[in-house]
């Protein structure tokens, strides 16, 4: 499937050799480098103008019948790439398909200007070559970088740092928020407002704690549609370089994390919690707080963490515990719904 | 309880007639068709010039007490009416009640006109009878079918195709969406964002791929408040005819998913999974990616599906199991939880 | 550390007698009720002119190596003190912490006006000193108590009643909605929308049941960011006076509940279910539709609940059991993990 050019535009045209120099492949003896490629396709909807790639073993029988016109594929495949198919043989298909379709369709690079229906206090300052879309309300003494896009209906509060490149798509909102470089908040992502932190009154009533800190967004963070990360009380919500959230997310007050953690959909982290670097939480987790979860440490889908997680561990089930562990006792558990008659 | 007027406005009133035409039944013997109606009230609340229904039989008690001047029920209870109030024997009490409600409070209508502070790209197109709120956006080339209504702040992206009679309510926003007729977005509803896609580079960053997919929405798909879902990586996330899907899900790039799915609120479902016809996720259930889910099989509330499910089956539980045997293990593993004086 | 001035402006500089007497502690004899203090922070941070308080004993090394100039604790804590802190003994530190902290910060009140991009309806009443923020929206017939904040593009139906003092943040909604006094809706809030009620018609499409009625918010409720409430079908949706609602939380159709719950991060509760006053549902909880939660009842995180909950149960895990029976359920499926030979 070509992209929709409604909504991608015309792809930008690439000859093999600057796709094979993107990787780093070498071209084949015999292919030619000047052949003009148009786009990328999954190995099994490709045609002679498209490169594919082939992310594991697999998919060895869709490139052996593969209309690609070239594939990215591991050097121990490319000798399975049918006759007119170019095998660029790469060490990470993956990541050099993802470079490969970054030369077809750039990203969107915005559009020069402040749209006139945008409401940029006077003290705010937007930094050279930014776009400012529609209905964008930017408050007082707040900076943005050059380079980024604001999109339709984005709201900054006062005071909020945003770095070069920054892209804060339809809807997304930022307060109390120091964000550096390249960070990018999808549709509708909440960043900087209250933490859900109030003490019990004699009366029954809930008095709130004012939330003194801020939220701070390391280079190329980004945060997914309607995703949530609160602001700090007494110290700061952080989250490091490089880190991936997706959407739905709630992060809540004084969590910290590392670099390049990965935190995908609908996982919940309460109150200061810390993660360290490259930490994985796959689907609907959730952290209990005040836990320490170790560098490397991946949680398993909607696993429930009560304890602190070391460096390197996997865990797994509610309440989470060592994958083995954990894989061991629903085994035994499974056996417990077999019929009597099957266990003996 | 009479709806509020402050929000409903007055009930168009109907005769007993209109009322039984409408949902296939015949009026009893001695009932007055002419007899005026205003509006629906539930068994116990109602008034003489109010219809409720009998939603099963545990209501019987509720009937035989009802001060309703008609009531919706099935054949088998009619004859437990009171006196005074006209049994309407349907098959399904609750389908006619949907019906017969509608008659009183038919959805609102979209009062035709663009606001003047909606700004609607030049080369978009807006049908005939279509009402475009306060602040809307509408991006290039993007078409809006006749008699649709969106509401403020709607952001419709570049490219865009909704039919006819959609209703996209406050704050929803779409891009990269192709979409039937009679399409609901709730508020906040977000709808053709970036997938969660990326490859990690050899120096510990993330390298994001091109998300290059569409959404594809069939008639009258409903997306429920702060939902989200996005657009597939190299193929389409599809959604298909009448499919439900109720507030704060989130479905990943790549998913499809058939006709008449209900997806209760809070569901995640992962990359590239495929649902049959007719599906049911119970709510914050979670689908691991790449599965398979058969017709009309169901999904039990907070279940993790990490295998493919096969056509008609119940699972229920982490990691889901069909349901006799999660049933059972999990009353066993309730035995465990029993003082040992017991298990004797 | 202190809070950011790009954020929270300078604080309110407070005498330590000011502080003592909003926490009804006495100055210790010797203390100079005339020192000036500038602001709060953590005991491990803070400096001469700054007060931090001392959550529990575990803070009993920190508190006594703390450079803070004075300390809110409990009374048997206060000799631990070191010298040049001042302790103002308490019985609840933590309360007494959220009144001082609004004595050096309190939060931001309205400034009167109305932005000239907000449109107002012109049967639409806005109370005396309200803030109305750039775009806001307000339908026919609304009305908005004084002193009333509504920030950049809040959404507000007509009809719709808020009280005096309330806050809606940044991009928040609401339709159908009566809410009383000091009510705040944070960024992304969705109240009042349509509940997920649908019949299913022969044809094997759904049949919209119109839902008819409203939501109540009792004085100082407060909904997180990206929370939804759906009004109720034919009754209302009710959430009782001083309930917090965290962010990303789910409450369907027709639920009701008491004063002053504590309802956590991502929970769900299905349609037509009742809380009582004072009840907890820890983060990413779900309870099923149609059951009845007692007073003070506690649900774990991620709980799973199925039945009804006595009032003051605490209860845990999926399906929800009484929290005694369900840990020890737990500690003997966990020994079902271990090897084999550890079990002899």
């Amino acid at each position: 499937m070509a992209a929709d050019p409604r909504f991608f535009g015309q792809s930008c045209p690439q000859p093999l050799a600057a796709i094979a120099a993107r990787v780093g492949a070498a071209l084949p003896e015999g292919a030619d480098g000047d052949m003009i490629f148009t786009g990328t396709a999954p190995l099994d909807g490709a045609a002679a103008q498209q490169i594919a790639y082939m992310e594991s073993r697999r998919y060895l029988a869709a490139l052996r019948a593969t209309g690609a016109g070239a594939v990215l594929c591991a050097p121990e495949h490319a000798a399975a790439a049918p006759p007119g198919c170019v095998a660029l043989a790469v060490a990470d298909p993956h990541l050099a398909f993802a470079r490969v379709a970054k030369l077809f369709f750039p990203p969107p690079a915005p559009r020069p200007g402040i749209h006139t229906t945008a409401i940029v206090a006077d003290s705010a300052e937007i930094g050279s070559g930014c776009e400012i879309g529609p209905y964008a309300v930017i408050g007082e003494g707040a900076r943005i970088g050059p380079d980024s896009l604001l999109g339709a209906h984005v709201v900054v509060g006062p005071g909020c740092v945003f770095g070069r490149g920054c892209h804060l798509l339809a809807h997304s909102s930022a307060s109390h928020t120091i964000a550096g470089d390249g960070v990018v908040l999808h549709p509708g992502a909440r960043v900087g407002q209250d933490g859900f932190g109030f003490a019990l009154a004699p009366d029954g009533g809930f008095e709130t704690i004012p939330q003194l800190g801020r939220v701070l967004l390391g280079d190329r963070v980004e945060v997914g549609a309607n995703s949530c990360i609160d602001r700090g009380g007494q110290q700061d919500t952080v989250i490091g370089t490089g880190t991936r959230i997706d959407n739905l997310v709630q992060i809540a007050h004084n969590v910290t994390m590392g670099r390049g953690c990965v935190i995908v959909a609908q996982v919940g982290i309460a109150g200061s919690t810390t993660l360290g670097d490259y930490v994985t939480l796959a689907g609907q987790a959730g952290l209990a707080g005040h836990l320490s979860i170790g560098n490397k440490a991946r949680v398993g889908a909607q696993a429930g963490v009560i304890g602190n997680v070391p460096a390197g561990q996997d865990v797994f089930g509610t309440p989470a515990l060592p994958v083995r562990e954990s894989l061991r006792a629903f085994a035994r558990f499974r056996q417990l719904g077999q019929p009597i008659s099957k266990k003996a």
